[in-house]
């Protein structure tokens, strides 16, 4: 078969997959709001339109970082690898953006213990995908 | 002045500025590739068309992650604090496309030493924003 990619670069690589922001939200919802139905990602404040949304939950589910199952989409062990590409996102929003509405205790443990607070997150994950799976 | 913002989340706020690939493609470029100018932009591999290009370097700059000075754009404190973005997604990536170009030893490192390799990085473009401005 012949490969059409464009480029082996780790970032186009990674960004033909989730580099864009509708996929970046779907994963935050399933990472940090409990929100796992096709409804709840409706009603995430960012308006995604149904359409929209139902594209990228094939897209991220035809790439293995979603499955769903009982009317739920939970994260992959490969959606769980995520995690830190998504926590440095809110690193940096946190410190650039004045209106961040990221909690700030979440902020600083991550500032102070970012180790710990990865391997948290990602236990709480992978017990959900073990419960669901 | 009224706030228009449809959600102070830290991801959806990150997605805003650089929540699309070119954008995310040009900082990479300006990362690692010692690519600064517009032609040098133009001319990676995945093919970026000029009036894309030329919107994305005006948002990028507009948000103050890049700067232009003497025909060549390179990277601000706020662009060079996304290097750890960068790096998880490089890391990522490495670790679930098969064919992916980024360098052995580069991947070995971020895995053995990624705080190392992070102030590393950091220094080198703090070093060429300093020459520069």
């Amino acid at each position: 078969m012949a490969r059409r990619r464009k480029s082996d670069c780790p970032i186009h690589f990674a960004l033909r997959i989730f580099g864009d922001a509708w996929s970046l939200l779907v994963i935050r919802d399933l990472m940090f709001k409990e929100r796992g139905s096709y409804t709840d990602f409706l009603r995430a404040e960012e308006g995604i339109a149904t359409n929209v949304l139902a594209e990228r939950l094939a897209r991220l589910e035809g790439q293995g970082i979603i499955v769903k199952g009982a009317g739920r989409y939970r994260l992959t062990r490969k959606g769980i690898d995520l995690v830190p590409v998504v926590l440095e996102i809110i690193a940096w929003s946190a410190r650039y953006d004045p209106d961040t509405a990221a909690p700030r205790a979440f902020v600083r443990r991550l500032r102070g213990d970012k180790q710990g607070l990865t391997a948290e997150i990602r236990a709480r994950l992978e017990e959900e995908r073990r419960r669901r799976s």
